[in-house]
């Protein structure tokens, strides 16, 4: 146990330390069959995505995560179903150093609600707004993979074996970019985490920070099964499709050689996609300089 | 908002100031439909009961509530429904001084999970244990009247319309104490909230204090509607069955008369129900002095 957890699970509440000068930072996700997870997730997997989610919005305040809360209501005691989950959530939780300091449990339809905390010095954190016009806009990682493996699994799209398993890992086992948030504290002006899809999130930091963008549709970073695939999918899966849990964020212009040495040192590509402009817009070009529009935004739970 | 929110809902996660010498207090309950509210309750009920029975929790540990995070699984998008839940909800959380400050909904069967925080003075936290053999044991409130409307809502149990309201209310509108769990982090050894069902739950303190309990059948506190039934149900109810969302605390004999004044400033009866003992049984007495068994010792979700 973690020596900030007084009291962890076994009480009406847990008792933790916030170390001093440090702000709290919670976040809190549903997870639920068919919506979140496909039908064929295993329980595992589950286990593992339904806390990387949440390590993914600290990763995108800049967080340290810290103690975790679980509540789960599960179709019926399934020993082995329940022991593959919490083998993939206490494995990520371990990774983090992260206490599981609550949960309750109900029968019924299966859904997973994780709330993670965590801290940041104060006034360090990384919000939505601070983007400021002129600034650069990064992606970690690459954009759509999560997406070609939904669009596989509903048998919209033909992919190889291979493929199809590098890809499905992307769905399955999204890995939360902790460390790197943390560095990005001194670095970004402004963060968010890519999870309802590059376009939509990127709309939630400019509308926070009341700025505009100019994105470059050729800069977009995907993986080697994305290109194989462009000729038929074009961008639309990298701009618009969910899952994805990498950070898109803004730096100001001279900070552009601390970032790249940030690639270095995580063995992941950040990769400038565009940059801030007034307004509130957002205006997408390919390497010609010419204007583009995407036909969807995102995925919204409540949309038509 | 609260003047200690530096950053709501609307971002990746909250970022929150806990008091400088205080410690974090949380805990997270999952709601579902016919299992912890009864298909006749209407949505302001539940709005109240999901934020009540964790304001319960941090009053059984004697923590102050500040924040919550709310997830909900809701069928559909019914606009009505949604606007009576959060009137129900923000109507508790007002009375308290509650922000609510990150949440997540999807599509699905009815399901709330809520996540609330607090603080605590560092050390000042009531815990399950720290019970002492020759402590008293104390109830606030009365108990067993939600289990009567449950028992009246499924057939069980004629009432009179009067009767039925009463209960009722207790059951769909339990009172969380928590001002009162507040005064008693000086006077009380060890405290929990009753919501399993006061045998299970004073089961649950005495174990974590590692001592064992003697129970004045007597002196149990029950309400009038209660009394009147009293001569059919017997002590049954108010044993055993759960809702009641009371304080069950255990304080040395010397601070009775302390305790005395706390029901005078809350209005609500605080009644000394047995005392505690080495070992680590639970022995029930009549006011003739003779020895009894409850058949049942509360609500198991995951019982035979």
């Amino acid at each position: 146990m973690r020596s900030d957890v007084s009291l962890g699970i076994g009480d009406d509440a847990a008792l933790l330390d916030v170390p001093a000068e440090h702000q709290l930072v919670t976040t809190t996700d549903v997870l639920i069959a068919d919506v979140h997870f496909h039908s064929s997730a295993t329980p595992h997997s589950i286990g593992h995505k339904a806390l990387a989610v949440n390590l993914s919005d600290l990763a995108a305040m800049g967080a340290t995560p810290a103690w975790a809360t679980l509540g789960m209501i599960i179709p019926d005691i399934d020993e082995r179903w329940l022991e593959k989950f919490c083998d993939g959530f206490f494995y990520l939780a371990k990774l983090y150093d992260i206490d599981l300091v609550g949960g309750d449990t109900a029968r019924g339809p299966l859904m997973v609600a994780i709330q993670l905390m965590g801290w940041v010095p104060r006034g360090a954190a990384l919000k939505r707004s601070g983007a400021r016009s002129g600034d650069h806009i990064y992606i970690t990682g690459t954009l759509g993979d999560a997406g070609l493996a939904l669009m596989h699994l509903k048998g919209l799209r033909d992919l190889l074996p291979d493929q199809a398993a590098t890809v499905r890992q992307r769905l399955d086992y999204p890995c939360p970019r902790v460390e790197l948030g943390i560095q990005l504290r001194s670095l970004a002006s402004a963060a968010i985490d890519v999870s309802d899809g590059f376009v939509a999130d990127l709309r939630h930091l400019l509308r926070c920070s009341a700025v505009g963008a100019e994105i470059y549709l050729d800069e977009l970073p995907i993986s080697k099964v994305y290109q194989s695939l462009y000729g038929e999918i074009g961008w639309e899966p990298a701009l618009t499709s969910g899952d994805d849990y990498e950070l898109c964020f803004t730096a100001a212009p001279d900070r552009d050689d601390e970032i790249s040495t940030l690639t270095e040192l995580f063995d992941i590509p950040i990769t400038r996609v565009g940059t801030v402009t007034i307004g509130s817009d957002i205006v997408f070009f390919d390497r010609e300089g010419q204007q583009h529009s995407p036909k969807h935004t995102g995925y919204d739970h409540f949309g038509v």
